[in-house]
């Protein structure tokens, strides 16, 4: 662990650099994959699932043979774990909804925002060793409160040509509409152009790896919308004396277990809590099954002294963290102040595995520093804000004029004479 | 103008298809100036502003001087139009703050959800023949409402290295930050990277020419976002025969003036509307100064005739319009049943150039189909949602075990053992 003793301002931006990704190797080959799927559909599919999965496919989409089988797969003790996050999640993301916002401007001028649903979204989870179904919670719970129409899920099978069970009893709980067995660029590549199988989708969701998140920022060019740009995921803790310092080394090392490129950061005001926590993280990183990814990530790692709260606010808002955990008898100083984080947690009990399962609060949160401009998934996510507007006789009479002298200075006359046509033909019905 | 009877949906994806806009030609240029920008600042900026505007500039940064005889420059009776124009805008908007969202999922487990501005937002507003200060207050008066800290304008100077007066007074009435004399991919680069003189931002909104919106798109690869993919305006007007003839072809005329690319739809149940509009836009068009553009995207126009209002609810929906004219008998039929639109305007009086200047309603809008999944630029486009979660002890023993199962279902021990710690304590203490 790298441990940084009251750092200058000026060198912030060098010690919070997040590790470059390079997307350029990528690039060529996703737009090869890219438009083999969209010339020649399934058939391209299956051609990568065989060459990248090394299995070979006879049908993508799930069977409801298969759902129902799930349903048996999963263990009793599990699935109430999941209908209790799911409960949580429902709960926080139904108070999310916005009622129509009406106001009538000037008189006879009545505006009004709605929001409506993305017709047709995608949702990616992720294969490999860890069955993320708790990313389907996180994308497929909001999809449903908004309305959509047609929610699509793609992830890739295993060897045996199998989805995880609790993949598939997690995403039909939450009113997933088709489950298709594809992994990689070519889902994202199916879920873009639509295949005779695969629907295309107006947006995609969730996280992946490399040639995903590739894949992902390319659909964008073509037509396509994503939740957000993707990072290694990342922790900054805050912690003063009042911190337990086994449990703050136990988050660390959560988020150290993701991945060798995830970002643990600690900021203190206190050095004896800087270094037992270092002393602790060690002792609890020996018994993690997955030390090994955990230890290059810990390594990475920061522990950074700072000399009082303001300073630490700073440099948290100049970060950005993606999971920002604050411990200090000051609490509501950095619960007023954080300006630039994507999910924050505060407290002695409150984990990021909560947020990460089962608390509520949506676990699909910006990182690299993207906490500055972008939201986390919410259910606004999965929403598009439209606006309408009506304008009455005495509306557009009140207006008109105000119209009209605005479309002018722009040099815009067909602009002025809508309204012009407008107010003339009024003003010849009242002559009459 | 292009009429058509009855077209199957088979035929909808060709007949309502945008031009397709070639990117690839454009991103050498943009790559080029924007790493000269990163590495040089206001040298590169002002490099190219002598190479691309033809002009010199000694100071990039709009005078206090500059700003304050802008305010005598503009006529008193714009000033007026231009000032109720931003009350109703400022209405509309303000009325989009929404309130804190706070819930307690389970005992103990509080979760909420809450707005924060993006500190820095640039604004681009481009130049040429027409002054678009109506951008200015889209955009300006929602960042100043969000309570972004730095809100930077950039717009390219005349020949006589000034900016246009209305575009000046606007922006400092609005509460713009800093105004910069900088246009096309040197602004959206300098926004970007930040230079001597202009602060970097984190997002950036406004619409420009096809340079400065392939600028746009590249910035996202550095770490800015954008406000939402462009593409030239487009209006679609669904008529019956409660329309005024006259009233619509104002209407068309008015998208058509906006630029040769432009895109004007009619949907129609009535075949003598539509033999009548045809004829109405002829004769409208003669009049027009801006006629030999207006004239160029009236020739690619389309006048659709349909069977009934179904038909046109799922023709318009699939079209996604950026503007959407409805006047008709059956208007709730169509309000209630869009579900792809920037924004509606409804009825004979509210013509598209209410909403581009004055109703309230912002201008800044999806094109290009993007209605499906983007909203139009509303008050939360200038904010993110961040969620917050505070855990009691009471609060970790109802959830532990949930996500306890849950972390250990996907193998990740680390994050299971941060809930482990937790209870375990909580166990002793109570045991003692």
């Amino acid at each position: 662990m790298k441990k940084i003793y009251n750092p200058t301002p000026e060198s912030w931006s060098e010690l919070l650099k997040r590790p470059t990704q390079t997307i350029a190797d990528v690039e060529a080959t996703v737009n090869d994959i890219f438009s083999e799927v969209k010339s020649k559909g399934d058939a391209a599919v299956k051609k990568y699932t065989q060459l990248f999965d090394g299995i070979s496919l006879v049908e993508i989409l799930v069977s409801k043979e298969e759902i129902a089988a799930s349903e048996k797969a999963v263990s009793e003790e599990l699935k109430t774990a999941i209908n209790l996050a799911k409960a949580n999640i429902e709960k926080f993301h139904s108070a999310q909804k916005t009622e129509r916002v009406m106001v009538e401007t000037t008189e006879g001028v009545n505006c009004w925002q709605e929001k409506r649903p993305i017709q047709k979204v995608g949702l990616y989870i992720p294969g490999g060793s860890a069955p993320l179904f708790s990313t389907v919670l996180m994308l497929a719970i909001p999809a449903n409160i908004a309305g959509c129409k047609e929610i699509v899920l793609c992830t890739p099978p295993d060897k045996k040509s199998k989805i995880n069970p609790a993949i598939l009893y997690t995403a039909n709980l939450c009113g997933v509409t088709k489950i298709f067995k594809i992994g990689g660029i070519q889902a994202i590549g199916a879920m873009t152009f639509g295949t005779e199988s695969v629907p295309p989708v107006y947006k995609i969701f969730g996280p992946g790896n490399q040639f995903v998140t590739v894949a992902k920022q390319i659909a964008i060019k073509h037509g396509v919308a994503i939740d957000m740009p993707a990072g290694p995921s990342e922790l900054l803790v805050f912690a003063d004396y009042t911190a337990n310092i086994s449990f703050v080394a136990s988050d660390l090392l959560s988020q150290a277990e993701h991945g060798a490129d995830s970002q643990v950061v600690l900021v203190t005001t206190s050095k004896k809590l800087l270094n037992s926590v270092e002393k602790e993280v060690e002792k609890q990183l020996k018994k993690l099954p997955r030390k090994a990814i955990a230890e290059k990530a810990i390594v990475n790692s920061k522990l950074i002294l700072v000399k009082n709260n303001t300073e630490a606010m700073k440099l948290i808002n100049a970060y950005a963290p993606e999971h920002f955990i604050v411990i200090s008898k000051e609490e509501d100083f950095f619960i007023e102040n954080i300006q630039n984080a994507g999910s924050v947690f505060i407290g002695n009990y409150t984990p990021e595995s909560a947020g990460d399962y089962a608390s509520g609060t949506n676990h699909t949160l910006p990182t690299n520093g993207y906490a500055k401009q972008y939201s986390g998934v919410n259910l606004d996510s999965f929403m598009k804000s439209m606006t309408f507007q009506k304008i009455s006789e005495k509306g557009i009479q009140n207006i008109g004029k105000t119209i009209e002298l605005m479309a002018e200075a722009e040099g815009l006359q067909a602009h002025k004479n809508a309204v012009t046509l407008r107010l003339k033909s009024l003003k010849n019905n009242n002559d009459e």
